[in-house]
C-alpha cells in the first residue's frame, strides 16, 4: 500500500529537466516591460510549475482541469460570475482581502466583499428601512464610526445589503426590485441606526461547476447568515465589511471563508410585543436587534 | 527607492493571520472522498495562496485576473481553446508531458501534442504524400521505429500532421478540406517514409486574450518550424512527438516551450533537378529531405 499523498519518487535527472523547463518559461518573461508584471507573471510560473510537479499530474487530470475551466468560463456572463466563485471558495478572495487590508490597531476587520454590490442603491434616512419588498424579520441595527484614535466619523457613508430570507438577493430574481439595500449617513457623532431584516443561511450559486467541485469534495455552498456594510470617510480606509450572526451553526463552514470572529454579533430576538426603539408598530411581530460599531483605519494603511 | 521585485515586509501577525486562513481552506478539503482529489485541491490551494502572499496581491490586480480569466472564457468555443493556449505559453502543457513522459533509456522524447490533431486522418501507403492540397515546399520523410532494445516495430501506427507555408492548420480554414495530414504504418522492418511539406513557423493564435499577455510581456507568438508525429504500438508507450528544423532561428524562442535538443533534425535542400529517392516528377521544384528514426518505450514507464 503506498501513501496516495506522496508523490512517487522522481529522479534527479527528471527533476533537473523539469526544473529546466520551469527557468525556460521565466526567462521567456525577462523582456516585460512592467517590472510589477514581470513578477506576478513569474510568480504565476513558479507556483503553476510546483503545483504540477508536486501532484505529478496526468495528462488526463491536465485534460479536465481544462475542462473544469472552459465550464467556468462558459456559464460566466453578465449575471453570474463563476470565477469570482472559484476565488471565493477557494478562499482566494478572503486571503486577497486579507493581504490589502492588513490590522491597524483596533480598525473592525474587512471580508469578502461578494458579487451582489450595486452601484446607487437609494438613500433612506437615520432610522430609515433598507429592506423594501423583501421578506424576512425586521432587525433594528446601531452603531458608530470611529477613527482609530476614538473620533466620531460624522456623515460616514454606510453602504448596507443582504439577501431575503428566500436566500435571495434582490438582483437574482431577474426583475428590476431594489429591495434588501440602501445608504446612510452617520450623524454629527458618528452614530447610525436603520431597520433591516434579520440574515439568515444561503447557498452560493451552486449549479454550475464550482458547484460540482463543492459537491465532489463534500463541502456545503451555504454561507453563514450576514448583512454587508460598505463604510467610506474622507482621509479613512474604505471599509468592506459583513455583520455575521451569533449561534448560526454555519460560522464555522461559511463556503467563502468570510467569518471572523470579531464581526460575530449577537442578534437580540424581541418578543412581538416588546416595544421598538422608535416607536415603529411592526404589526404584532417578533423583531430583533443588534449593534455594530465601526472603526475605520487612516487612509493609505496596507 | 524600493526594489520592486521584493515584497514589502510583512509582520509577523499578519502573516499569522494570511496562514490561518490557507489552513482554514485546506481543512475544508479534508472530508473529499477521493484521495486523488483531496490531493489536487489541497496542492492547488496550497500553491494558489503562496501566489497570492508571495506577490502581495492587490484588489485591483485580482480583478484585473478575474477578468482575464473571463476573456479566455468567452473566447473559447469548439473551434478555439484559449484555455490550453495559456498553459502551452505558460509551459504547463510541456511541464505536464515532460512530469508523464519520463526519459526511458534512449527513447525519444516527446512534446506537446497541440490543438490541431484529428481523428481519422487519411491513410497514406509508405512512400505516399500527406499534403494533400496543402501548399509548401515538398519533403522527404524517412526513419525507422524501434524499441528500446534495437528491435525494429513492425505496423507501428505513425499520424503526421502540419501547417501549410501560409502558418494554417487546414482545421483553421473552417471549410472541410484534409490537408497537411495523414497516417501510415511502419514496414516490416520498422522503416517509413513519406513526403509532406517542409515545416515554416507560424504564431499560434494570438488575437485574444492570451496574445495580448504575451504582446504586454514582450514575447512572440511564434511557434518553431515542427512536424508533429504520434507513433503507437502494442506494448510500447504512445509517443507524442514534433520534430523540428535545425537552424530555424525560432528553436529558442518557441512560444508553446516545445523544443527539445534531440527532437531537431537536419532538412537537407535539394536543387531542383536533384533525383528524388522514389523518383517522383516534382515538376521542378526544389525539395528537402529529413530523417527521423524512432524509438518507443515500453508500455506501463511513466
Amino acid at each position: 500500500m503506498t501513501d496516495q499523498t506522496q508523490p512517487p519518487a522522481v529522479t534527479e535527472e527528471q527533476q533537473a529537466r523539469e526544473a529546466e523547463l520551469v527557468q525556460r518559461v521565466l526567462d521567456s518573461f525577462e523582456g516585460t516591460p512592467d517590472e510589477r508584471l514581470k513578477q506576478i507573471m513569474s510568480a504565476a510560473v513558479r507556483h503553476l510549475h510546483a503545483f504540477l510537479r508536486d501532484v505529478r499530474l496526468t495528462e488526463a487530470e491536465w485534460k479536465q482541469g481544462i475542462d473544469f475551466l472552459t465550464a467556468v468560463g462558459h456559464i460566466t456572463d453578465e449575471r453570474r460570475q463563476e470565477f469570482i466563485l472559484l476565488s471565493d471558495t477557494l478562499g482566494a478572495s478572503m486571503q486577497t482581502i486579507a493581504i490589502n487590508n492588513e490590522a491597524y490597531e483596533d480598525a473592525t476587520e474587512a471580508t469578502v466583499f461578494g458579487p451582489f454590490f450595486v452601484e446607487d442603491a437609494p438613500r433612506i434616512e437615520l432610522g430609515g428601512d433598507i429592506a423594501g419588498d423583501a421578506s424576512g424579520q425586521p432587525c433594528w441595527v446601531e452603531g458608530t464610526v470611529r477613527d482609530t484614535a476614538g473620533n466620531p466619523v460624522a456623515g460616514a457613508r454606510i453602504e448596507v445589503w443582504e439577501a431575503d430570507d428566500d436566500g435571495f438577493y434582490d438582483v437574482q430574481y431577474g426583475d428590476d426590485r431594489v429591495a434588501g439595500r440602501a445608504h446612510l449617513f452617520s450623524d454629527a457623532d458618528g452614530a447610525f441606526r436603520f431597520w433591516a431584516i434579520t440574515p439568515t443561511p444561503y447557498p452560493i450559486p451552486h449549479d454550475g461547476p464550482v458547484g460540482a467541485m463543492l459537491a465532489a469534495t463534500g463541502r456545503s455552498p451555504m454561507r453563514a447568515s450576514h448583512l454587508h456594510f460598505m463604510v467610506s470617510a474622507p482621509a479613512l480606509r474604505t471599509l468592506v465589511t459583513h455583520v455575521f450572526v451569533r449561534g448560526d451553526e454555519l460560522l464555522a463552514s461559511d463556503s467563502v471563508f468570510g467569518v471572523k470572529d470579531s464581526l460575530v454579533k449577537d442578534f437580540v430576538e424581541q418578543a412581538a410585543d416588546a416595544p421598538t426603539p422608535d416607536g415603529r408598530d411592526l404589526g404584532g411581530r417578533t423583531w430583533s436587534r443588534t449593534r455594530f460599531d465601526i472603526v475605520l483605519a487612516p487612509s493609505g494603511t496596507a
